[in-house]
């Protein structure tokens, strides 16, 4: 039995969602006749409170449409230094949208209405021109901190005073919705643009939905024509997303349960230097001085565990639908065994 | 029953490529741990001879990461003024690789070696320089034509004369193949990026394959990546495609057989002025002098038969796995109705 | 005593235009504090009727300007297929505006309101988006030919009823103006944008101005930076504008009459099959068969007379400021001794 | 008289420099034809000891050139967050060459070969690919810092381990040769490209040179003539830099002498609350609480004094050709009645 913990997107499909995927109906959305896809766009609009969606092979391509449309070349976003678009979208900003970014740094990832106001630029004719703040709930490398709705409020006032959008890339908004008990149509009402992400805690095997109002989807939707994204019968892919809202979204609390256990052990260990706050389901900590990610990494494969490194000096543990109790005691057994040999041998 | 000639894209899969989908066996494709994903790059890769292959949400994308893989900014590829990758891929040779064209004019949209020539920059800085030549196998504008495989050769040798490279965009390169019974590797020899489809005469829902050296996949991969082409468990498509391979690809004859019949019928029409040579499987005609594509289609939906305008004066016809011999006749029927109709009206 | 007829745009001041030039009073123009500059721009702005003016160091900046803050990434242009913008500005459209071209085929280079039409995209997510049509005048592959501006005004009813831009290519707008006695203002009346070289016919050693609305020059301001054309002390080149605008314009009818003339001298020698019709100071010819452009220019350069090739068969001459009745008579001859020792030849 | 304090870019040529300009031998640079032009960039390149340079009209578009020739689109930057090209090129790193940055927190904005390594990306498919450092020298926003020969050599040497070109913002080389007495040769050693001003301390009106080995500035040309930056008689622009490099290369260490005073006298000043270090021609300090950089121009312009904000709480003053010992003291005088009103107010 292989545990899994490297991150939420290598869940594979129940077998209940299998059979939803294979009895979907299909057609040519490039044509616009796909009914699942229609069906998922219109779903998770309206979850959301928003006008149009568009489905995307993954979100990457989501958040870096929202950045296109948002902007013009020459222009700046402003983002938290950890943020995936920034870190994890493969140079995307300026290549596929020409813009600069400003890097603020956040609490644990989450920007502030001052941390905004103090990267916006004067309008200068040396300088990009600031045009988008972009907010990423839950933080990925903030450890999975996710934002009180009262900052986000402060957020969008500063926002819409200077004359920006405001995207948020929520590739586990989900995950911030089950934890803090929010309304999920705040969201479409603070911002211009949401990126949601079905293969992640979801468990869906592909697929995100960029949400707008309706102009800002016809014009997304030319941009993932000249990206590729334009996809045939996905209404295969589109089918497993309408089941995993359905099904999967509530027992995400159970994920961020085990990722606190999984917290409250790591603190413990001997190899572990400072275990960052767990708020849904991921888990960043630090190694005691002389230890490295690479290190650890070939200790837990040794118990058939995988993580991945995250930075030098850290490591990070992901819950999901594929990561059940029995692994949690397993996983538990596992840092602890680990541990104890640390401190008999001389490493730290 | 519905009868749709709009073009090879919309088939549905068949219950046994279905089935096949749903029992793939799946992994996380960006950790590159998809076995179905794997299984169909290297089996693409090994029909045509070449390297390494790289799976992809569509057609747009595999042709748009050749294009920038093989070019630097500034550069100019020479297409015909009929191809794919300029008329119906959003303007992605400007925005995704910034590079010009240099637009020939060939013989039913296939360029010959001199067209080729005559096309190429001098190296003068005033100049984009010319970098790429991209063909289109078979050709959609120019009604399904196929290269000949000695034309491609003297093609390869002025490419590389003037160390330019070469690029096929083989959407539809297996109607080639089947119409002309041409070596498939042969075509691995030659081009150094190949694009091909699953998803138009082979019957799959979604996907493409790009196909190149292994340096060259690997660019290839980074591209995506920034495109957000990069999908987690991309396997359930990628079944579809090895299904394809294995089941789908002798029987495009019959969708030849068909077009040719089609062509047949329709030049016999009042309405048509002129029909393209049917080489494989499309069927574009021009119609008489006052007659408008619009008109036509609107015709054809009273028997509930869809094609597509192409240009402003064409139809175009596209046959598939979903268009069988019953269907044929229908169409002929109607064909000859709607033209027995024109005939006694004063519309011509 | 060097004749050079490659170009306009190898002229040196003269002495009165250098002593201009020393006179200049001159500031910081990245301060925006240039007044010679300021004088130039308002000057030029007025002379076509439009709002504000910009100042840059060459006519490919002010056209690459012009087409990006008139267009988006993905949009597409039409101009003709022999214009500037699209051969000798280093592939510029697609790498400073991500946009497409649709080229049209015009008479001598220029447009007609029908090959406009025939060149606007439908709205469909596979087609990049027309926005933005460009001509040049006059047209330098056309053999200067000039627009009429009946046609200029038709080709204005077309665009705005597209909803498209109209941009003017103005590099040799001035001879366009003597040669037709046009109103310059009727231009400012139908154009979004107009770009005016300086160092061509009028004879100032460096600079172009770009002219739009208030609105646009801001934006345009942007660009140039971005483009690193802001300059400093750049009064020293303004001046020498404001001096050519005030003394060089009338006497482009001699560089006309002098190239009418080579016209008529060419069109009778041996070795030459065609000349373009001469409208203003540009002559452009092919060569009988058989013979190259390369030997004629060599051949022309025993005479010390100095040209260049243009595309494969053609050779251009351009006349200016610098080129005089005496040197017109030196190659008069020139052309007839060639000419006869070509017939006495077997060359042609 | 007034006393511009704002920039060294604000100087107007001497009657000398005039007079080099008016009498330079000027021709076409597009055909590659002009004497002063290829004088200057032989000078410069052998002054560093580099094989190449190219005259362009702004350190802007250098500095743009540079960075285009040394990466591919997706590439990421290593740059100090201070960095002109970060700050005032006008986004031109992700516009015109498409990459992204990794913004290191430099010592007055002088990285160490540590702080490159931290920034140096995984070889990973989700992360830009790191390909180019680029320092500034001296430190614009770093209050004119400079760096000291060793640190440039152990940044050379972790650069190359990784694969990384290098790259000098030498708009103010010249200030740190002066100020460090280092040899110019070093710089052409350990950088892949530099770009050196002409128009700040050494007070010529327009134009940098960019340096770099044949084949760069061969592609160089290229970039220039795309951004319009290729001018004809340029000449003259030429010959006011090569009569700087002659005459006004060793007077700087008189504007850093003034500089220095300029320092000292801030410091004691009741309004001011750190001045940064002054190595060589700027003075950057902050006020104390309470007070504005608004405020203080206001204040200075009284005494006909410019200078500029520099962020939200610090002035910028840079001293150059035009600053001579009588506007020194004149300056020291203001700065001090300036002091003595706002001790005797409440301000502070």
């Amino acid at each position: 039995m292989i545990i899994d913990l490297r991150s939420d997107t290598v869940t594979k499909p129940t077998e209940a969602m299998l059979a939803a995927m294979m009895q979907a109906k299909v057609g040519d959305d490039v044509f616009d006749e796909d009914p699942s896809v229609k069906q998922l766009e219109r779903k998770v609009a309206d979850y959301f409170g928003m006008e149009a969606g568009l489905f995307c092979p993954s979100g990457t391509m989501t958040n870096q449409i929202a950045l296109r449309i948002s902007t013009q070349p020459q222009d700046e976003i402003i983002c938290d230094v950890r943020s995936h678009i920034y870190n994890y979208e493969a140079g995307g900003i300026a290549y596929n949208s020409l813009v600069s970014v400003s890097l603020a740094n956040g609490h644990y990832g989450r920007l502030s209405a001052d941390d905004i106001t103090g990267c916006i630029r004067p309008d200068d004719v040396h300088a990009p021109n600031t045009s988008l703040v972009c907010l990423e709930n839950t933080v990925n490398k903030g450890g999975g901190s996710y934002y009180e709705m009262e900052n986000i409020k402060e957020i969008h006032a500063v926002a819409k005073a200077h004359n920006l959008n405001l995207h948020l890339d929520g590739a586990r908004l989900f995950n911030a919705l089950v934890a803090s008990g929010q309304d999920a149509k705040a969201y479409g009402k603070y911002f211009d643009t949401i990126s949601i992400c079905l293969s992640k805690g979801l468990g869906a095997p592909v697929g995100s939905v960029l949400l707008s109002d309706k102009e800002g989807i016809k014009r997304a939707n030319r941009v993932r024509k000249v990206f590729g994204g334009g996809m045939r019968q996905a209404g295969y892919l589109a089918a497993a997303g309408i089941y995993a809202l359905d099904h999967h979204v509530d027992r995400l609390s159970e994920d961020h349960r085990r990722a606190r256990i999984l917290g409250e052990v790591l603190v413990q260990q001997s190899f572990v230097k400072e275990v960052l706050p767990v708020a849904t389901n991921i888990v960043i900590f630090s190694l005691a001085t002389g230890l490295t990610p690479q290190w650890l990494l070939e200790e837990l494969l040794k118990y058939q565990i995988k993580a991945v490194p995250f930075g030098k000096e850290e490591v990070r543990f992901v819950t999901h639908l594929d990561f059940d109790d029995h692994m949690l005691t397993k996983t538990r057994q596992a840092l602890e065994e680990i541990s104890e040999v640390v401190m008999k041998s001389d490493k730290i």
